[in-house]
């Protein structure tokens, strides 16, 4: 069965999504739908495009990933579709998808885009306000019933991407930064795990704190220590055994943190 | 595949929902279900009957809707069963489906309505709390396999009404109301569109602001600009360019918009 | 169609839950899944337990019920599936299927237990962080596809169990508590209707109130009258009629109710 999935900041409060799933099955009557997440930060586009890009993996082959992160919704920004392996991706042209043209380029495999052109996988009728509904939602409906990709619209060789944080290398390790916030609290960095395993008890340093070496899991640790593991992604990871590191340190996407590696 | 939609009050934090789709698919293994919202202020079967007016349009013909906001549960208030062309709706006889009988009036369609007598499509055990899992999940359930329509109890021919915010004409033009406020703060207002388009530039008065013309789109004006555009809906919108309007204004459903037409 | 329901804690702003349905339908691609709740206090493994205890006879026969809250993900603490009757449960061996289990005994019915062991179930590589991800939902997927429950590892005859409140019997009645508040503010209390049906009018004492006799239901009295009624579970329920009981009287879980039956 085809999976459709949705990434958007719609929220679950006023009924778009649904809207979203019923344009959805009318033209796919048997797809299965899976929200990722509605919660993004209103119009957060780097937000969202963390959020789809940590999920997305977990998906078959075949599925195709609706995104709408849209503050651009009306205007001369393109809508586009983009092809990485089995998976599609739809979305507004606002660098939405950088995480998964930068995984194409570190697995050294192309990314084909298209610009979403062709009225005849619309809705018929296309607002200016919720491309989502009437473009995004279609358009992937219509690519999990097979459409071929190449009939959606001319290629695209120049997408929107936007900054994303990379750990940089420093005379000592590495500059680290905070990449995501989730609700527990615990902060995800952009610093690969496979940087520093191996090499000793590395340090971390971050808003005036220290954490020396990795734990193998937050309950091999007391209750309200300060951690750093390897998260679920294989990335480091500070957190708070059964707390918040993002309450204790007043921690935000962005923050710096230092790396030193033996 | 039979589609059924849900829109409640009951959140999602508490297993309610869950429950609901237990239901439907004990008696309907193969439905497709979608949640339209379950977030609902609590008991406002205003905001209910507007957030399942605007998503029902895109759902395909055969979809029945739940829509459960039911102050009156337990209570004479008579549970029934509504249909309009393809679409059927079951729930509370409350007011929650007054914008679907309307709309059925403004198509010069025929609605019909029965009311939910017959216990063979309710659950075994009917609580005096939670028709929505015991009367009308199983009840939308018997529909989306196939149950005729009048088998479930006799016609109804007076449901209950909602005063619903309409446009009245003025002078100069309109008064109209702020219908609903979206998670992004916008202010969708119950004046459509096609009444002020192409008459020269319209201009609202609301919480002693004013807005002249029509923006195209979001993306047109700079952000922090209050604008008016054309909903998803063909309805006039009052918005902040990547913004809060509602925040902006203080603005909440029912504030009056005045509306001079040149 | 088979089902696999999801209780968690991990809300619905992370992706966390898009990442466990990927998982899924990558094994099980004709599952229906639905969310029971993914709103569970952080590491709050009584209120989950009891989150899905609601829930879950609602799904029909064959459902497969992931459940995780899971402080002690990574740690010693046993990954397990239990089945009773055709309901199966996965998720860590913590005491969230404690009420399970009870209902089991209460019932005179066994509950079979593994400790999920068996590798060839899960991911293949499996994170230390989430198993939910990494175990518990790709267990599931097996289990919805028919794999016996008996290759997923040896019995376990010593699950772990969390005290459940259960009300005691006094001179006068019984010492109650409550056990859930739900997102209307209705107070849930751990005594069975059943007990004080029939008797004459029982006298329910909270927080310095006093509440004589049952209701029928919330829409028979007036709105902000402090009522006692039947719950949907058949348990006894303290609520305000158009309000929160929750929030008139302060009231959590765990708190006393003294019930004086005469």
């Amino acid at each position: 069965m085809p999976i459709v999935t949705l990434t958007t900041d719609f929220g679950t409060r006023d009924g778009f999504v649904g809207a979203l799933k019923g344009v959805v099955w009318s033209i796919c009557p048997e797809a299965q739908i899976a929200d990722i997440t509605h919660e993004i930060a209103p119009q957060n586009i780097r937000e969202g495009a963390m959020a789809l890009w940590r999920a997305y993996p977990f998906f078959p082959g075949g599925t195709v990933h609706v995104a709408v992160v849209d503050p651009g919704v009306g205007t001369t920004r393109r809508p586009i579709a983009a092809r990485l392996g089995e998976h599609v991706f739809v979305g507004p042209d606002n660098g939405l998808f950088t995480p998964i043209y930068e995984d194409a380029s570190r697995l050294g495999r192309g990314v084909e885009i298209v610009h979403l052109t062709n009225p005849r996988y619309f809705l018929p009728k296309v607002s200016r306000t919720f491309h989502g509904r009437d473009i995004f939602s279609p358009v992937a409906a219509h690519l999990a019933r097979g459409v071929p990709f190449a009939d959606l619209g001319p290629p695209v060789t120049d997408p929107v991407r936007i900054p994303i944080f990379r750990a940089e290398r420093t005379a000592g390790g590495w500059k680290a930064h905070i990449s995501v916030v989730d609700i527990f609290g615990n902060l995800t960095t952009d610093l690969a795990a496979a940087e520093v395993l191996g090499r000793g008890q590395p340090l971390f340093r971050l808003h005036g704190r220290e954490v020396r070496g990795l734990a193998d899991s937050y309950g091999q640790r007391k209750p309200g220590d300060l951690i750093a593991l390897v998260d679920s992604e294989n990335n480091i990871e500070i957190a708070v055994v059964n707390g918040s590191a993002a309450q204790l340190l007043g921690a935000q996407v962005g923050d710096p943190v230092d790396v030193i590696v033996p």
